[in-house]
């Protein structure tokens, strides 16, 4: 192991630090830590070797120009901010591993316990009062995805270092016995027939389903709206953390489709909503824009392009009282007609439909609400206190 | 192209001919298409090679001397029989994604319009009635399991066939930049960047996860209850078919564990809490012995000792009127002490625990109540005319 530091010159402003942060764990696997400041990138290789080290340094540089060169960050506008003065922060300091009240499963996945599954079921009834709002109808979405539909979103251009396959060993009594029998290397991973060529992708959305099912169709009004909740998988390997960041998350969204004004409308709509969720949940927050964490080549024409047509919002929960720390646990998204036309929906003006969807990531929403009121139901808001039929403590 | 012959001598018995249809989809990627009868299995091969054949005809000997040699198929029991004659069979004959209420999605998965989606949420919060009965407390289980979670329960022996495994990208900004540009082969398969080693795997149950959480623990009570809800991976290759076999579908699992005789006791309640849910739906069903698809090696062992020690029910429900399809919608196990020595969970009297599961297969249930009582909800049973909050149609 030796540390290396890349030099930046001219140095890195805040927006730029923080893309290359993130890409950075995507960079190369000889990193094993980095830690980027304006002037300079520290490296931790798992190597001393010279040869290695150019051929690293050759791909940070990658990563940093294309966060950086002629990017101009957009003005963040905010457009609503709460401080209650009620959290009482009792869960900031606490483990929630120690605590017994989550259990590490695997690299990015957990299992909860009673109490936070209790909380996440709280938390999608009262969303569900949102979908009931805009008379949304349920659909369900499996959590494999065609890789065909996911390319026709152009999925792979923007998001490729994210995406998680589903492979299945061989149709062949031969291998699958071989496997069945020495199912692991010497080294610990699994034996090569585990990964057979990726036969589908795991699902980062569940709403690309939705307008695959509406594929071809022609709007009967001038706003649908429906809901899904659903498992998504987003790897973002070094950069996984706790209930924070996870590899598999429940999502629930509830999704517009339709002419223009009206998707508009509905999203700004669902934004007053949540404003009002979060007064009734006390929750110290924001809802600011935001741009998706498009993948190096990507990042910044697109991050440009969605700002410049404000297409994206993210209501942000502070998870410590310093507000050091913040996690985005919904987005207010506007698609335009990217997926209207990828799937052909007209809406009723005969115009390519437009898309708008508001989604909440269930197990971030419950872990700001923990930090905030704490691990004791007696201490979460009323709100959170109504009786749901499978017990949560 | 080309048909070949197996000849078996002696006859196949009906419940061999049973057991080798469904493993002769993972005997060899060469067999097109395949049929079983008691005297010959006839196989569509993609080639007329004879030193094909010759390697294919090994693997299908491998498969049925595997189900058939020293193989003496337990007697069945059955639990309970329902033959109402409410059904009025109005969904028996409808190809559901024709009447576009579902949508394929890709092989073994699809997505469901609201009708199903909304039958599929009430079927649930009548399952979770089931729950409450056991005062079951719910807890959260991610899609992804450890592959050593896994091995430690056994799967990769008994049911290596139908694992599902989770693949990424390299963490590497070359190797990500070229899959994006070029994400496919030539024959429209991912490219094989697309299986680096498997890091997870998709579980295949929710209550392994449980299993897991409970680690090393010591129960406080005789038997504790759990429930979860969380999408089940199964590849079954060409068995794969419509909502009937999905490869990623929703399972509702309460889960108990405890001392021996309470879960015993559990299971049975459960069994009779089922058989009234059976007379509430009207559905045309029965609870009977069952087996779960051990691969070839571990077919005959297993399958015995299942049935020896009562370990398994399934609740199967008729798919048309003639009694000639059935689907098990659910199932009744008990696995000893299986899990509770893989996990070091203690009952109270200091035993290793025992541990039991009822599950629900819910895009089956759901279509177990299409077919016999039609695509309207209004012929549907009172107990699925209750209001959700989201609407159904």
């Amino acid at each position: 192991m030796m540390e290396w530091i890349f030099a930046c010159s001219p140095p890195l402003s805040a927006p730029v630090q923080k893309a290359a942060r993130y890409r950075l764990h995507f960079c190369s696997p000889e990193i094993i830590r980095f830690q980027v400041s304006p002037d300079a990138i520290r490296l931790t290789l798992s190597t001393d070797d010279e040869s290695v080290w150019h051929e690293v340094s050759r791909k940070v540089e990658r990563v940093v120009s294309g966060v950086r060169d002629g990017f101009v960050p957009p003005e963040e506008r905010l457009y609503m901010e709460r401080r209650h003065p009620s959290p009482a922060w009792s869960g900031a300091g606490v483990n929630l591993e120690q605590a017994g009240l989550i259990k590490k499963a695997g690299e990015g996945f957990y299992v909860t316990g009673p109490l936070i599954a209790g909380l996440v079921e709280r938390l999608d009834r009262i969303l569900l009062d949102m979908a009931d709002v805009f008379g949304a109808r349920a659909v369900g979405t499996p959590a494999l995805i065609a890789p065909e539909v996911l390319s026709r979103v152009d999925y792979f251009r923007a998001f490729p270092h994210s995406l998680t396959f589903a492979c299945h060993l061989p149709r062949d009594v031969d291998e699958i016995e071989a496997f069945s029998k020495q199912p692991f290397e010497a080294d610990g991973s699994l034996a090569p027939a585990a990964s057979g060529a990726g036969a589908a992708v795991l699902s980062p959305a569940v709403c690309f389903h939705l307008y695959h099912f509406l594929e071809g169709t022609s709007l009967g009004q001038a706003l649908e709206s429906y809901t899904v909740r659903g498992r998504c998988f987003r790897y973002e390997a070094g950069a996984l953390a706790g209930l924070e960041r996870l590899w598999d998350f429940t999502m629930r969204e509830i999704v517009f489709v339709g002419e223009q004004a009206d998707v508009m409308d509905a999203r700004k709509r669902s934004m007053e909503w949540v404003t009002d969720l979060a007064d009734r949940l006390g929750l110290v927050c924001r809802i600011e824009s935001a741009a998706d964490p498009f993948f190096v080549g990507e990042f910044k024409q697109r991050t440009v392009f969605q700002a410049a047509f404000d297409l994206k919002y993210e209501w942000r929960a502070d998870l410590d009282p310093a507000a050091a720390d913040d996690l985005a646990v919904g987005s207010f998204n506007v698609h335009q007609t990217h997926f209207g036309k990828a799937f052909r929906i007209a809406a009723p003006s005969g115009e390519m439909a437009w898309t708008g969807c508001t989604a909440f990531g269930l197990e971030r929403l419950a872990l700001a609400v923990l930090r905030q009121h704490g691990l004791s139901p007696d201490g979460w808001p009323e709100i959170l206190k109504s009786d749901l039929s499978v017990s949560i403590e």
